[in-house]
C-alpha cells in the first residue's frame, strides 16, 4: 500500500450482506470501491447498493463486476465472503493483489488470518471484527439492523500505518472504526460471545432473550464462555474472567437477537461451523485446555449445520 | 402379597404400549390381569388387545376398567405410566392396595421407585427394566419391534419371594425375565446407554447407526458414557470402564434405531427428561461427579423436549 497515495483503491471480495454493507458506506463517502459480484451484478450495475437503516437509507452507485481480473490491482482488500466457501479465495485474490497489497478478512471466527497467509504470504494480511446486523433482504438491497463497530488490525503485531490508513477511511465513511493492539485476542474476545450464543441458537433453537431467561441455558452459556476464555488463556491470549459477567450484561439489551448463524440455519443455509467453533476447539485442544462442552457443541453443529 | 395365595392378582396403570404388551402377555397365558385404560377403554372392552409381532401376532380378551376403583386391591400394580405422568399416581393407585400389595414400576429412568417410596412406603415398592421395542399403533393395537427382557428388582435389597413369583408369571408369559441382584445398580447400566442414545437421538436427530457413523458424534456418546458411570460409582453403583466398549459394540445391531424419546419427540410428545437426564444429574452433582457433557445435554433438552 504506497504510502504517499492519496486515495485507496478497494475490491470487495464477497459482497453479501456484509461486504456489501461496509463497501456501500465506502463508496457512499467517495471511496474508490470496487465490488466483485455475482448474482446481483446485473441488479447492482443497474440500481446500484441500497442499505436501509435506522440510521437512514441509502442508495449509492458503484463499481460491479463479474471477476477479479476485471477489478486488477488494489491496495486494499476487503473480504466478507462466508467462511465455508473460503476455498473459493485462492482463485480470486490473485488479480487483485499488487506489491503492496493488503488482505482484510472481515470474516467470522478464527483462522481465516492463517488461511490468506498460507497462500498469499503473512505480511498482506489483516483483520476485521464487525459488531454489526445485517441481512440481505434482496438482490443489492442490504437491511442494517443495528451496531457497525469495526476493530481492524495486523495479523501479527500491533497497528501500522496502512492500519490507521484504513481506520481512517471507515470513519471518514461514518463507521465506528478503531484499531485493535492484538488481532488474535479481539477473535478470542469475540468468540467468547459468539460460541456459546451463536451455537445455542442453534442446537436449543433459543434467541438471546430465550438464553437469558433459561437458568439451566444461561448456565451452560457461562460455561462455555469460561472454556472459550481458559483456552484462550493457555494460548497466550489473556482475558480476565469477568469478562463474562460484562458479555452477559452486554447482552440483556440484545433482546429476541438471533446471531448470523441461527439466522443461516433457520434458513438452511451452511453455518460456518469450523470457523466459530471447530478450529477453536482444535487449537483449545493443541493448547491443552478442557472444553467438553465445546467438543459436545461442535459435534452437534457438525451435524446440524454443515453442508446440506 | 399373600405367600400362599395360588394365582396372583394384577393390575396394569398405563396400559399405552408398555403396559399393554406386558399386560397382555400376561393375560394370553391365563394370569388374572386388570387393566386401567383411558382413551382405548372402549375398543379395548369390544376387542380386547392385539399385538403384533414377529414372534407372532395375537389378541386377548381383558379386564379394563375406566378407575383403580372399580379394579380394587391387587397382589401387583404395574405401572406403565410414561415418568411425565407421575403425578397422576398418588391419586390413581390407593384403590389397588392391599396389605401386601406389590408397586412395580417399568418406567423408565431414575427416581421412580423413590417417588412411589415417598407415596406408598418402600416396602412395597418394585421396579422392572424393559428392554423392548414397542409403539401403539392404534387404539388397543401394540406394535412389537423387537426385543423384550425383563430385569426385575427390590427397591431395596436382594430379590425376596416375590421377585421370584413375578418373574416366574413372566416367564411363563413367554417373557425372557429375570430377577436383578441390585436393581438401581441396573437402572444406572441402562443410563449408560439411555442418556447418550436417546439424547442425541433429539439433540442431534441422530439415530443409533448415524451416532455410530459420525466419529464426533460417537466420541461424545462414549463421553457421556464415561460421565454416567463415574456418576455412579460415586453413588456406590460400580460399572466396569469395558461396559462402555460392550455397550458400543451392543448397538452396532440396532441398525437405524430410533429411541423412545427420539420417537416421542418426533411425535410433538413430552419427553422423559427429567427421569432421563434430570434425576441422574441431579445425583450426579451431588456426589460430587464432574458431568459437564451431561448438564449441557439436560439443558438442550429441558428447552427441546419439555411439556408443549
Amino acid at each position: 500500500m504506497g504510502a504517499m497515495k492519496e486515495k485507496l483503491r478497494y475490491a470487495i471480495v464477497g459482497a453479501g450482506a456484509l461486504g456489501g454493507y461496509y463497501g456501500a458506506k465506502l463508496a457512499q463517502a467517495g471511496m474508490d470501491v470496487h465490488f466483485l459480484m455475482r448474482r446481483d451484478l446485473d441488479v447492482v450495475r443497474r440500481d446500484g447498493l441500497t442499505v436501509r437503516s435506522k440510521d437512514g437509507d441509502f442508495r449509492v452507485q458503484v463499481n460491479a463486476y463479474a471477476t477479479t481480473e476485471e477489478i486488477g490491482p488494489c491496495d486494499v482488500v476487503l473480504i466478507g465472503l462466508k467462511t465455508v466457501s473460503n476455498a473459493a479465495l485462492p482463485g480470486l485474490i490473485p488479480p487483485l493483489l499488487g506489491e503492496e497489497t493488503a488482505v482484510v478478512t472481515l470474516q467470522n471466527g478464527l483462522g481465516n488470518e492463517e488461511f490468506l497467509a498460507g497462500h498469499f504470504g503473512g505480511r498482506r494480511v489483516m483483520g476485521g471484527l464487525c459488531f454489526v446486523c445485517l441481512n440481505r433482504t434482496g438482490p443489492g438491497v442490504i437491511e442494517h439492523l443495528g451496531h457497525g463497530r469495526l476493530s481492524i488490525g495486523e495479523f501479527k503485531g500491533p497497528p501500522q500505518d496502512r492500519t490507521m490508513r484504513v481506520v481512517g477511511d471507515f470513519q471518514r465513511a461514518g463507521i465506528d472504526a478503531r484499531a485493535v493492539q492484538s488481532l488474535i485476542t479481539e477473535r478470542w474476545r469475540k468468540l467468547v460471545w459468539n460460541v456459546p450464543f451463536n451455537g445455542l441458537g442453534i442446537v436449543a433453537g433459543a434467541t438471546v432473550a430465550e438464553v437469558l431467561r433459561d437458568d439451566c441455558l444461561l448456565g451452560e452459556a457461562r460455561a462455555l464462555m469460561a472454556e472459550v476464555i481458559e483456552a484462550a488463556g493457555r494460548l497466550g491470549y489473556a482475558i480476565r474472567g469477568d469478562f463474562i459477567d460484562a458479555q452477559i450484561e452486554a447482552s440483556r439489551s440484545m433482546g429476541e437477537y438471533r446471531s448470523s448463524s441461527q439466522v443461516d440455519f433457520e434458513a438452511g443455509r451452511e453455518v460456518e461451523v469450523e470457523a466459530i467453533w471447530g478450529e477453536p476447539l482444535s487449537q483449545a485442544r493443541s493448547a491443552g485446555a478442557c472444553t467438553p462442552r465445546l467438543e459436545f457443541l461442535y459435534a452437534l453443529l457438525r451435524r446440524l449445520g454443515g453442508r446440506r
